[in-house]
């Protein structure tokens, strides 16, 4: 994924008891790979968006239960369980909203019933490695399906950052893009800049640097000045939780471009593993929003005019904000799921139900 | 309009040759009253955004025609003429989509049509400070009319920065707000931020903050998640140029906060004086869109950890950016105007002439 070698370097991976990856707060002006030694560790990356995304907080709790596994193999049966349990409740502490990671850590939790020691550890680690070949397996086809849409010529704009660095590589949204640019399509990609946090701005532009995909970032406010003037033919986005109906919780300003497609005529794709899927929740209203702090709006980080990483604050300091984290998308403005199952069309409730049924 | 005091402050001002004004480059961390000593220097402050706003920089236009008149004053009528009209050229070089600009420029061009010397310079810098003085006028009754819209207990959104700021007082977007507010109704604001330059973060919230009417900031991208949780009563902005069918350019982003307006059933006002009003327009495509510079996007500035003023880059030094600086929005998502004349109903075409023929 780095410099147009894909699989180079995985956005995390797991050496033994150590995660490492690579440290997104720091792109794109800096390239640094930092490692994780205990869960404990771990679960505050996750909280501080050393990593984000759906995948990779996903792929991160799993390998967080396999450090915790590893750090109490020592303990009685009753400890260890103990001890997972804890571990499991402090991993799903660091983010609401995210699908993935919840289902991770149950994956772990549950690969350990019923066994002995050290049987217990060993299929913890197993399943945590599992999660992440998924997560590999997954965002490939998504790319392979998703590429199927993707005319040649076509200008798709995206939203945050649902790419290699929000999964162990490929990504979802910009899945599709890397394979049809590899299949020698022509692809010229908007890319919002994603205000609070700038994921599209630092991290998909990054990306799309490194494939040599062409693409502009723009303002969030401007996306719909191109949808309007015909220059965007396919909008794609991730997701961090989709509904049984297809209601979908992502990065907050996707359902205002949601809106905006339908408005103009322009298909909407949501692209999106299993592993996203919450088929305990029936629509997006149940789905918990999680609001982060106030200083994400007030401020912004970036390189100095001295070359080192600064904040700046853009407001008064006591200024008043309010930052919801993520929208939900009615599943009216979704034209399609692109999956590792294929593309699921509506009627969603149905689609959804026959692509994952056990 | 300074510590709750309305009219301590204009935003500018002119004293003989030199123009007085508030450098909002500057604001919320600092406010720095800075002077103009030449029509050449009003230009470059226009550009360089040190004040802006559509009344702002049409007020400031006519001062910086005075600037000029005062500058020629003792050349021959021949050259006097020449210079007027370079000057014109050079102050509407600066800003190509605030219909206020033209409009002042020519009034002070047109009022020395057929006058001998000194009457020519005369009554450029009466035609000058009647457009103040008009500007104030009508923000005033904007303020009035406006405000009857909003009902006791109101979330109001607004966009960018229709402010005491971007006018000479009160405002047009906020001119109603802060009426409503003066009746002793509660009135809450939603501030988008406003990227690239973070007028509503940087100028609106701190407008509010001197008045002391509650508010938030929001990124861009919440708005929409605020109104389909029905948080938001009524959505108020200004506007840079209005053409004969009511289609109106503004920051850009006002067109998709008037499609999720729209979806969400809620009413859209542009609050906007005659001046912004160009009926040689039929419609919005024939409005010229002005791209600024890719360094807005790439970067940010604010206030330093060392409270010094600081930029910061997002992005790569050298990625690929879009920046149109306007939008336009349809007739169609447009409630009604808010205007000096009062508050203008569909058809538009009709309402707009009626209220502005001559």
């Amino acid at each position: 994924m780095v410099d147009g070698e894909v699989m180079e370097v995985r956005t995390l991976w797991r050496e033994g008891s150590t995660i490492r990856l690579i440290d997104q707060r720091e792109l794109p002006h800096e390239f640094i790979i930092t490692g994780l030694e205990t869960h404990r560790e771990t679960a505050d990356a996750i909280k501080d968006m050393v990593m984000r995304g759906a995948g990779a907080i996903g792929v991160a709790g799993g390998y967080g239960m396999a450090q915790a596994a590893l750090e109490a193999k020592n303990l009685s049966l009753n400890d260890f369980d103990e001890y997972l349990r804890e571990a499991a409740e402090r991993l799903k502490d660091t983010r609401p909203t995210a699908a993935n990671l919840f289902k991770a850590v149950d994956r772990c939790l549950e690969a350990s019933v019923g066994l002995t020691m050290p049987d217990r550890v060993k299929s913890i680690l197993g399943e945590a490695d599992r999660i992440a070949e998924d997560d590999l397996n997954a965002s490939r086809l998504i790319g392979e399906y998703g590429s199927q849409i993707i005319g040649n010529g076509f200008t798709v704009l995206t939203h945050c950052n649902a790419g290699a660095l929000a999964f162990i590589d490929h990504g979802t949204a910009l899945s599709p893009i890397r394979f049809a640019h590899r299949q020698g399509k022509k692809v010229y990609v908007l890319v919002d800049e994603t205000r609070p946090r700038c994921q599209g701005a630092r991290l998909t532009a990054w990306e799309m640097e490194q494939e040599g995909i062409p693409y502009s970032i723009i303002v969030d406010n401007a996306a719909g000045y191109f949808m309007r003037r015909g220059e965007v033919d396919l909008v794609i986005v991730g997701a961090d939780r989709i509904t049984a109906n297809g209601d979908t919780a992502n990065k907050i300003g996707t359902y205002e471009k949601a809106v905006l497609a339908k408005e103009n005529g322009i298909p909407f794709y949501v692209a999106a593993p299993e592993m996203t899927f919450d088929l305990s929740l029936g629509d997006g209203d149940e789905i918990e929003i999680e609001e982060r702090s106030a200083e994400e709006v007030r401020g912004m980080w970036g390189k100095g005019e001295d070359g080192k990483k600064t904040r700046i604050l853009i407001t008064e300091a006591h200024a008043h904000v309010r930052n919801p984290a993520f929208d939900v998308t009615p599943t009216r403005y979704i034209t399609g799921f692109i999956t590792e199952k294929g593309i699921l069309k509506p009627p969603f409730t149905k689609s959804i139900a026959e692509a994952f049924r056990d």
